[in-house]
């Protein structure tokens, strides 16, 4: 069927939905979503949360909870619809009584299989840019008058001293400063403190090899595109360049070398108390809100071992590793198998080390061409620029699958990656490698959502593994440390100088407990994870990452992580319930998140 | 008539016109052009000159020369092609032998009244970007790999020391920068010379109050567009930290606190030997090219009033007057009337100064809103671009008007202006302030065209001048200073604390003359200025700018200058001239410029 025909079913039944709900005629709206299957999925706009109701009765229950106050209207559908197998895909655009907003809807026989509703802007609160742009210099004489940098110093002279910031953001990576970019764009005073001395710095200080594992095309900070020569994987200092001159461009008050030292809520007050060391300087900042940018890996885990106390070499988590380069001719032990394990296994073996591997569990293992090809390619890739999949597009695109959807639709991914790289499986079988597509086969994508880890993209150190320059203990796990070597539950003693823990990440609410309190950490619970019932990933089902750019359980506390695409995209979701509350706009959220597990 | 006709007719002439090239068919090409009127500019693909041909005869000599070499083919339409008034203009791409490029054909009843042609890259040396980036990463396990930040540091120690550059750019404002950053693209290993502490320096270190003049959408350097929000009229400070960043951003070896202390080259070495001080530093550097983008603006002039030795108050050219500030209750008399004495004498009346701007003729004025809707918003505005009018669009668009016909068309829009601010110019006149649209009514662009000053972009100071805030002295100038004050040539004594000539600036060969030699500055001539035979702007009439961006008369000297738009446009025109250069592709220089003007 036709662009045209695809696009004037989409308008009609945009036209019959707005209808609907503009007579809040629930059951007309019930009868417009697909029978066997149906999502609703919003950000903000409708529930002031991030939340997916799935299936006609979550649905019904949620449009009784918000329409009245919502007052949704003028759907217009934006570009083209499309045909794909048997669904109509439909970009929209929407407002709100107090936002516009924007979506994607997909029907299957005329009905709406998932719907994507999204804030984008606030209904008189919107970002100041193009047209309405400030304009730089004040025409005319004007007695008195301030230059841009006499205000931007002030500014900084007087923030978080004579005046306080509405949020501040503790992190100033990739998600502290898109976050802090947003805000700027909206007029929230904002700080974001970055423990290191500059912008940057938690790349710069990664381990010496690493590169982004995710194309260019995928890691666009908002606003300040990279380059079009910018290289496919970013060197990781180069990377901390970018974000360093992003944080200046954007006119970030970025407090570096400044550590949070304390947090606690005023519930009074209804602020946050926060003690800061600024470079030595101890400073008391109180936000209303606080922002959590750390890192969704949380707080690194290293696995208690007996005898690790008694080993005479070196030991270290990955976080910690920078470098083989001292490493030539020394026997080294990776304990893990995903990413880090890899990427520093090859660093290692570059160098001249020994290396072994100790895999205790399944490796989803995809390698970085084929991704980039069948998994990213589709939406982040130059052929989908010329196919007008813009960055923007392509976002709201990967929103619009429900975590019950997206799965489904990335294991058909893997059944072609299985195929094309068919030999490479077969070598890592061999030598013992426990490589995986996950509980239902969905690949690299669901383990980042479900447990943030668990995955290796490849580029190359597979190939070490299957030839045996990397030797490989699988199926074991470590039983105790000597003061010379590893051993193995298989009875193996390994010898080694250095042993590496890949062996990830606590939760991000370990954040909350180390800057704030257990209590807090423990009253918003777990982050991340979807409640899929898989490893690491326990149920019950939520439909939503826990905690991540939403209200948590405790007031003015935020989550923001996740790769450069998360920061781009949450970002704004996130910033504009800040900016809500900063106005004083109702924000009644629908649906808030249980807790069911502490970490 | 519809978009498709114009495109159709478009399309039927280039056809033909390319038949007839492929032929060598001149008459048949001469056909194709207006017999009242016709010109082709062509830039580096046919002529590796930038230089307009007048007529069918001029159109025919440099067909004759050229065409056998250059071996133009693939005209092909680009975009819809449109009419307006009598004339349809299209863009299109072609080849050429060794280039890709691209032009503007305006028609007037089916005939060619102006072409342009355009080198965009060269064959097999196109700049690596989209889908030809570096990866970034080597994927797969080397040993000895080097990691990005390691090639940039090891480039940064050696080159100018073990390695030479090809290129020397003397000049780190907008016009090095951007060179600097189409030749690393192109992979030509240069560096970029700036005298200050920090790249973006030469704007911070202008005075206080300075924002562009131009909007935006006019501004942007190649690559890297400023974001959404960026202010319409760029506060200096904050653009000399956008350049400080671009240069870091675009990898360029741009060396600060670097001054060059002599240049010359060697003859039989084919080399440029340029002594630099490098933060005290001495390094000879033999770079194949020399660049002068030092400023078009040339070398500060100062006019020898008779007594100024013993004038006991300040004096300075308006390049280093930086701020009113000191100045409350002063006297303070500014020679000129053109942008900077415009602005210093509102800084300085904004601080409460005594302020008596000296008019010596008249000068080209124009409301700053009244040029960015009626000047410039066509090409270079948000309308121009919800039109489809990138900022390419526009530059090409620019390029294709010849010297001759850009005038004209101006002078109908300054026709408007009159009409619109008719009140301003009326009070103007009522204080004695001579204002003019120049010879020909051409207004401000043409002035900058052809004297690179000569007018002012009102942002306010207009209404102090006409109100009486600033005192008005005009058709007068300074016959001698005393101890105390300015005697004017019609007698009036102005009683002065401080005097600020914003008395322009000289051609840019005389940096050549203070950094190379009075005899290199001799040969090269006078730069800028078209041979308009206006003020300062003496005939014969050459067509093109002088010296600018193309071969001069001293070998490997090249001169790059003007407003951002220019650094940005023709940036790329240079950068492939010393690319083919470097990689020893034929450059047979078309109607190489002759000398006229010595300054």
């Amino acid at each position: 069927m036709s662009t045209a025909d695809a696009s004037q079913r989409a308008v009609s039944w945009l036209q019959e939905f707005e209808a609907a709900l503009g007579r809040s005629d629930l059951p007309a709206i019930l009868a417009m979503f697909a029978d066997e299957e149906c999502f609703w999925r919003d950000m903000v706009a409708f529930t002031w949360n991030i939340r997916t109701m799935e299936g006609k009765q979550q649905i019904a229950d949620f449009l009784s909870a918000t329409l009245a106050s919502v007052e949704p209207r003028n759907f217009r559908l934006e570009g083209d619809a499309h045909d794909a197998d048997d669904v109509t895909e439909a970009r929209f655009t929407f407002e709100t009584k107090v936002a516009k907003g924007r979506g994607i809807l997909r029907l299957k026989d005329n009905r709406a299989w998932t719907i994507l509703t999204l804030a984008q802007a606030l209904k008189g609160f919107e970002e100041k840019c193009g047209r309405t742009r400030d304009k730089g210099v004040e025409h005319g004489v004007h007695r008195d008058r301030t230059t841009w940098l006499e205000r931007r110093e002030t500014e900084e002279a007087t923030l978080g001293y004579t005046t306080q910031p509405y949020c501040l953001i503790i992190g100033g990576g990739q998600g502290g400063l898109a976050l802090g970019a947003r805000l700027r764009r909206l007029d929230v005073p904002t700080i974001v403190l970055e423990k290191n001395a500059r912008a940057g710095d938690s790349w710069r200080n990664r381990y010496r090899s690493l590169c982004l594992h995710d194309p260019v095309w995928y890691d666009h900070m908002p606003y300040l595109p990279f380059p079009d020569h910018w290289p496919v994987f970013s060197p990781k200092d180069k990377l901390g360049d970018w974000l360093e001159m992003y944080a200046k461009a954007m006119e970030l008050n970025c407090w570096t070398s400044s550590e949070c030292r304390s947090a606690r809520f005023d519930d009074v007050r209804k602020e946050w108390i926060v003690v800061v060391d600024r470079g030595g300087e101890r400073v008391t900042l109180r936000p209303k809100h606080l922002v959590l940018a750390t890192g969704m890996s949380g707080v690194p885990e290293i696995p208690k071992f007996p005898g690790a106390e008694r080993f005479r070499g070196e030991q270290c988590h990955s976080s910690k590793f920078t470098s083989g380069e001292a490493y030539a001719g020394k026997r080294c032990v990776i304990v893990g198998a995903n990413n880090s394990a890899h990427d520093i296994c090859a660093d290692l073996w570059e160098h001249g080390a020994d290396v072994t591997m100790v895999q205790r569990s399944p490796t989803v293992v995809a390698r970085s061409d084929s991704l980039m090809e069948l998994a990213q390619g589709p939406l982040y890739s130059e052929d989908a620029l010329s196919r007008g999949v813009t960055t923007d597009i392509a976002d709201l695109t990967v929103a619009s699958l429900p975590h019950r959807v997206a799965p489904r639709r990335a294991a058909k991914v893997y059944e072609e990656i299985l195929r094309r790289d068919r030999d490479l499986y077969d070598r890592l079988d061999k030598v013992g490698f426990l490589y995986s597509f996950g509980e239902d086969g969905s690949g690299i994508h669901a383990k980042y959502v479900r447990r943030g880890s668990g995955y290796y993209i490849d580029v190359g150190a597979c190939e070490l593994v299957a030839n045996g320059s990397i030797k490989l203990k699988s199926r074991v796990t470590v039983e105790q440390l000597t003061e010379t070597s590893v051993v193995l539950t298989d009875g193996t003693a390994l010898p080694a100088d250095l042993i590496v823990y890949a062996t990830g990440y606590g939760s991000m609410n370990g954040w909350a407990a180390s800057l704030i309190s257990q209590e807090v950490a423990d009253k918003v619970g777990k982050c991340w994870g979807v409640g899929s019932d898989t490893a690491k990933d326990p149920g019950p089902w939520e439909g939503e990452l826990r905690n991540m750019w939403k209200p948590t359980q405790q007031e003015a506390l935020w989550f923001h992580g996740g790769n450069l695409q998360q920061a781009r995209f949450y970002s704004l979701i996130l910033a504009l319930q800040i900016k809500a509350r900063q106005v004083g706009l109702p924000t009644p959220v629908y649906g808030q998140q249980r807790v069911h597990h502490l970490s």
